[in-house]
C-alpha cells in the first residue's frame, strides 16, 4: 500500500482506516481529537464496521504500573494473534491539549508491531474529559480491525468513571504501600471494577491489599445481588509478567459472564450516553454560536447586575437555541 | 428569631436566609445540592441581594495543609470583623453524594462563630462537577450578607480549574516534598493561580518551591503582558499563622488590581458560564424526559446495532428536544 498523502480526501483516509493502515487510522483519531466539523461523515461512514471490539478499560493511581501493565496485556493479546488498539488517556492536563507521553516509552516495545495501534490522548477541558472524544476514538479503532481496545487512564475521580462506563470490562490496578488503603476504600473503586489488579505483588503489604480488597466485596453492594459479577482479584508482578495469565483469564471469565446479558446492556447504555453527550455538545455549540451573536453577553450582564437570575437567563437562551435551530 | 421549622415555606426559609439565620441558609445550600425544583425560585429571590461577596477560590495536592489555611484565613477575617462563608468542595467522591469530613475537623474552631458558615459540598458526578452546583451555593451564601465566600477543593484537574472560574481571586497552596516540583510543572496551575502560598516553609525544600515558581512565572504566559497581574508568591506556616498577614495583603493587592477591570469581566465570563451551565443541564433534563419515553433508547439501540451513527442519533434527539419544548 502506498504511503497515505497528506492531502488525501476523507473517502480515502475512511477507506485505508477500515483496511487498518495506521497512518489512516492515526488522522482519524486526530480528527476526533481536533473535534473535526467532518466527525458526522467519519462516524457516518465507520457506523456499519462498529460494535466486534473487545473494549477492556485500565486505571489506577501514578505509580501502581499502568504504562507496565498495559504493555504485557498488549504482548499477550498480540500472542493469542489478536490486533490491539491503545488510547492511553491523561486528564491530568486540561490546558496543554497534549498528552504528555512519560513512561510510555515502555510502549514502545510495540512501535513496530502493525497488530498494534497505540495512541496518547489528551482529555479535553470543559466539556467533561473522556465523555464524548473517547468513545468516537474507540469507535476508530473498532471499525479498523482492532480485536481489543484498550483504554487506559489515571485513576482520578471523574476519569475512572468515565473509562468504566465506555469499557466492556473495567480492570482496576492497585499496589501496596501506594496509599491504597485509602485509595480502595473510595466506594467509587468498588462500583466500576470487574477486575482488581493488585501488582508489585512482590513487595510488602501486597496481601494485605488484597485482604482488604476481600473484606470490601465481602460488604456487599452491587456484587451481593444474585447472579451479579464478584469482582475476580489479581495479583501480577507486571514487570517480570509474574500473573498476566491469571489477569487474561479473569478477563475472560468476565467476558463470558458479560455474554449472558451484561454485554448487550452496558452496550445500549453506553451508546445512549454517547449520543446524549454529542447532543450536548451540539447544543453547547448553538449557545456559543448565540455567544457570538451577543444574547448570551447582554443576560451575563444581567445576571452580574442582579437585575435577572441565571435559571430565568438559561431559560431566555433555550428559547434562543430553539429560534436558531435549523 | 425563633428556630426554622422543618416545614417552614420557601418564603420563610428565603427570609431568613438573607437576615444570615445559618440554619435557613444550610437548608437552601442543600435545596441547591439536591437540585431541588424550587432551584429558579431560590435563584430569583436572591438575585437582588448577589454580588457583594468576594470570592476566594483555594486549592492544592492533598497534604498541602489547605484545612488548615483555610482556617487561619477564616480567624483573620474574622478579626476583620467580615462575615465569612466557607464552601469546601471535595471532587474524590463521585459515587457517595456526600463530602469526607475527614480533616474538617480543625475548622471547628469556628464551629460557634456566628459570623462564620461552613459547608462542605460533594461534587457530583457526570454533570462536571463544580459546575452548576457551587455557583449556586456561593450565591446563597452571598446574598445571606456574607462579606466573603471562600471556596476550597482538592487540587485535581478539572475541579482546580473549576474553582479558578469561580472565584475572583485564586489561591493555590504547595508545600515542600509534595511532588510539588510536577504539581507545579503542570501548565494548568499557572493559568489560574493569582496568588501562591508556599505552605510549611519551615520546612527543607521551601526555598526551592520558591525558586521554581520565580522560574516558571519569567518564563512568562498570560503573566508577562503588559499590565497583567503577577502572581504574588507567599511563604507561609499555617499551622503557626506565620505568613498568614501577607496572604492576606496579596489578596487584597489582587482586589485592588482587579478593581481595575479585570473583576467586571470575570464576572461577566462567570455568568455567562453559570446560564450556560444551567442550560445545559435543562437540555439533559429534557434529554432525560425523552429517554423516559424510549426514544433515546431507540436511537442507542441502533446505533449499537451499527445502523445508525451518533452523530446523526443526537440530530434526531435535538429535534426531538425541541418538539418537546413548551
Amino acid at each position: 500500500m502506498k504511503p497515505l498523502r497528506r492531502d488525501a480526501p476523507l473517502s480515502e483516509v475512511l477507506e485505508r482506516a477500515q483496511a487498518a493502515d495506521p497512518r489512516a487510522v492515526a488522522r482519524l483519531v486526530s480528527l476526533v481529537e481536533d473535534d473535526s466539523p467532518h466527525l458526522p461523515e467519519i462516524a457516518a461512514a465507520l457506523a456499519p464496521h462498529t460494535g466486534r471490539a473487545q473494549i477492556l478499560g485500565l486505571t489506577g493511581s501514578p505509580g501502581v504500573g499502568k504504562s507496565t501493565s498495559t504493555s504485557m496485556l498488549v504482548k499477550a493479546f498480540r500472542e493469542q494473534g489478536k490486533r490491539v488498539g491503545v488510547l492511553a488517556v491523561d486528564p491530568s492536563s486540561p490546558f496543554s491539549g497534549g498528552a504528555l507521553l512519560g513512561d510510555r516509552v515502555r510502549m514502545q516495545d510495540h512501535a513496530t508491531d502493525s497488530g498494534v495501534f497505540i495512541r496518547s490522548m489528551a482529555s479535553r477541558g470543559h466539556l467533561g474529559g473522556l465523555s464524548w472524544a473517547t468513545p468516537q476514538a474507540v469507535r476508530v479503532l473498532d471499525a479498523a480491525g482492532c480485536d481489543l481496545v484498550l483504554v487506559e487512564t489515571v485513576g482520578v475521580g471523574q476519569a475512572e468513571v468515565d473509562v468504566a462506563s465506555l469499557a466492556d470490562t473495567t480492570v482496576v490496578l492497585l499496589a501496596p504501600g501506594m496509599g491504597d488503603g485509602i485509595q480502595a476504600a473510595k466506594a467509587g473503586i468498588l462500583e466500576i471494577a470487574d477486575i482488581f489488579v493488585v501488582n508489585k505483588a512482590d513487595r510488602d503489604g501486597a496481601d494485605q491489599v488484597v485482604r482488604d480488597l476481600n473484606g470490601m466485596l465481602r460488604l456487599g453492594g452491587r456484587h451481593s445481588e444474585a447472579g451479579a459479577w464478584r469482582p475476580e482479584i489479581v495479583s501480577t508482578v507486571a514487570s517480570t509478567g509474574k500473573g498476566i495469565p491469571d489477569v487474561l483469564e479473569a478477563i475472560e471469565k468476565h467476558r463470558t459472564w458479560m455474554a449472558g446479558g451484561e454485554l448487550a446492556r452496558r452496550r445500549q447504555r453506553r451508546a445512549a450516553a454517547e449520543i446524549e453527550a454529542i447532543a450536548v455538545k451540539t447544543l453547547r455549540a448553538r449557545m456559543g454560536d448565540l455567544h457570538g451573536s451577543k444574547a448570551l453577553d447582554t443576560l451575563a450582564a444581567e445576571v452580574v447586575a442582579g437585575e435577572q437570575d441565571p435559571y430565568a437567563a438559561a431559560d431566555k437562551l433555550i428559547a434562543g437555541i430553539g429560534a436558531s435551530s435549523p
